[in-house]
C-alpha cells in the first residue's frame, strides 16, 4: 500500500524525541493530518483522524492507540493526556505539539479539542464479525447521512450489540462527523462493510455460528414491533434515509415488524428507527432469557 | 416590526403578475430569500426557508402557506407545484421563477430541489400550546443541534405527539437545517420556545388542563423505563446533548426512567433517547386504553 505519511524527524542529536513541535502551517505532518478530513485521502491512507480527550482515552481503552497524537501547546496537564502520551510513546507513535491555530487547521472547528490523534483503520470485512458474540447486531444499508451512522454506533454500544454492519455504499463510518457521533463507539462495536449479497450469503452460513434472524421495519406482511418474536442473533436492519429499503432486502428478512405511525409521516429517523427496534428486540431477548 | 421584504414588482402594464422572474444574482429578492439562512435575519425578519416540493406540500395541507414561493425555470410539471401555486396566488402571496444557479445560491446546496418557500414564523409561546390536545408533547432543554431538533419534530409527528417544547437556549427551530431534518413534522407539531421557570409554572397550573406529568430518562433514583407508570398527558424531557439535564430539572420530574446502557457509554444521542423513551411511552398509554 503506497502512503504518503511524512517520516518521523530525528533530531540533530540523532536521538528520537519523545515530541516534535511543529511550528509551520504548511509543515507536510500538518497537511497530511488535514487530508484526511476527506474520503479520497482517507481511502488511499487507510487512516482517520479523531478528536478529544474522552474520545481517544476510550480508543486506548479498547486498545486502539494512535500513530500519531497532536497535542495543543496551550493544553493544561491531565493525567488522561500524559497516558494517551505513554501509550503512544510505547507504541512505537509519534507525538507532537503544536499551536491552537494549526489544530484548528487541522480539524476545521472553531475551538478545536487540545488532542487530536491519527489511528490505522482495521479490517473491516465480514471477517471481522463474529456473530456469536453478542445478541444483537445493527445493519445498515446505503445510510448516506455519516451523522446518523455514528449514532446508530453509539445506539450499539448502549444496546449491548455487537457492532454495525454497512451494506452498499453506505457513508464513511471513519469520518471525521461519524467518529464524532459515535461518541468512541467507534472503537468499541465491530465494523463490517461489504455488499448485500454477500452479506445474505454470510447470514445463511452455518459455519459461520447460530442461525441468524433478520428484522426490519416494513410496511408490508409485517407483525406489530411490540413483543415480536425476536431471536438472538438478532439483524436490525435499517435502510437508506430517502429510499428506504429495496424491496427485495424486505423479502429476505426473517420478521418483518411496524411501529406505530401515529401522525402524517410514514417513517423514522434511519438512526431513531434503529434504535427504537433495537431496543425493543433487546428486551424481547432479555424477557425470553428470564 | 420592521422589516426589508422587498415590495413586489409591478409589471409595465400595472397588472400584478402570477410570477416574476428573476435572473439576476444581485437582486434583492435573492439577498433576502439567501439570508433568511443565518438565525439573525430570521430574527429580524421573522420569516424562514423550506425547500423541496414534499416539505412545502406537507406545508400546504397543514394550511401553511408560503408568502414567496421560488421555482426553478428548469423544472418539471408538476400537479403538486401546480397547487402549490394556486395555494400561494390565492393568498396574495408572491411566485416567482428563477435560475438553477439562483435557487443554488438561495439554498447553499448544490442539487437544489426546484421548489422553495419563505414563510412567516408563528406563535411560539406557551399559549400556543394546549396539553389535553395530545397525550403526549416532547421537551428538549437546550438543545444545540438542529438536525436532532428537526429528528425530534419528526419523531414527535410518528408518536402523535402535540408538538414541541424547547427549554432555555435551543437551536431555531426554523433553521434550515431543522426544518429539512423534521420532514414537515416543523408544520405538523405545535412549537413552543420558553425558560425552564416558565415552562415549570405552565406545567403545574391546573387552569391549563389536566395534571401533567413530565418524565426524564435519569440515573438518579429512577424506575426502569420498560412498564414504568406513564400518564397522559406525558411530557417526555431530554437535556443537552453534552451536559445532560440540569439535576434541580430531574428534581421536578414526577417520573424518573433509566434506560439499559448495557456498553461503555452511559448515554444515548438526545433525539434517539427521546425517540425511545417516546415510544415506550405511546406503548404505555395505549396499552392503559385498553
Amino acid at each position: 500500500m503506497s502512503s504518503t505519511i511524512p517520516p518521523l524527524m530525528h533530531s540533530a542529536t540523532g536521538a528520537l524525541p519523545e515530541r516534535r513541535r511543529i511550528t509551520g502551517f504548511s509543515n507536510p505532518t500538518v497537511k497530511f493530518i488535514r487530508s484526511l478530513r476527506e474520503k479520497k485521502h482517507r481511502r488511499r491512507e487507510q487512516r482517520f483522524l479523531a478528536e478529544g480527550l474522552r474520545l481517544l482515552t476510550d480508543a486506548r481503552e479498547c486498545g486502539r492507540v494512535p500513530e500519531m497524537l497532536v497535542l495543543a501547546e496551550t493544553r493544561e496537564p491531565h493525567p488522561l493526556i500524559a497516558a494517551l502520551e505513554r501509550a503512544v510513546v510505547d507504541a512505537g507513535g509519534d507525538v507532537i505539539e503544536t499551536s491552537p491555530d494549526i489544530l484548528t487547521k487541522i480539524t476545521g472547528k472553531d475551538n478545536p479539542q487540545a488532542v487530536a490523534g491519527v489511528f490505522a483503520e482495521w479490517d473491516t470485512t465480514l471477517d471481522a464479525i463474529d456473530r456469536s458474540s453478542a445478541n444483537i447486531w445493527l445493519v445498515a444499508q446505503a445510510l448516506r447521512d455519516p451523522g446518523n451512522l455514528g449514532t446508530m454506533l453509539r445506539t450499539g454500544d448502549a444496546l449491548g450489540a455487537g457492532g454495525l454492519i454497512l451494506i452498499d455504499d453506505c457513508a464513511d463510518p471513519f469520518s471525521v462527523e461519524a467518529v464524532r457521533a459515535s461518541m468512541g463507539a467507534v472503537f468499541t462495536q465491530k465494523l463490517a462493510q461489504t455488499r448485500w449479497e454477500d452479506f445474505a450469503a454470510w447470514l445463511r452460513r452455518s459455519d459461520k455460528g447460530a442461525p441468524a434472524q433478520l428484522v426490519a421495519a416494513s410496511l408490508r406482511e409485517a407483525v406489530p414491533y411490540r413483543g415480536a418474536p425476536y431471536a438472538a442473533p438478532c439483524f436490525v436492519l435499517v435502510g437508506n434515509e430517502s429510499q428506504g429499503l429495496p424491496e427485495e432486502y424486505e423479502a429476505e428478512c426473517d420478521l418483518r415488524v411496524t411501529m406505530p405511525m401515529r401522525g402524517r409521516a410514514d417513517s423514522l429517523n434511519a438512526a431513531v428507527a434503529a434504535a427504537v427496534l433495537g431496543y425493543e428486540v433487546l428486551a424481547g431477548l432479555e424477557a425470553a432469557q428470564r
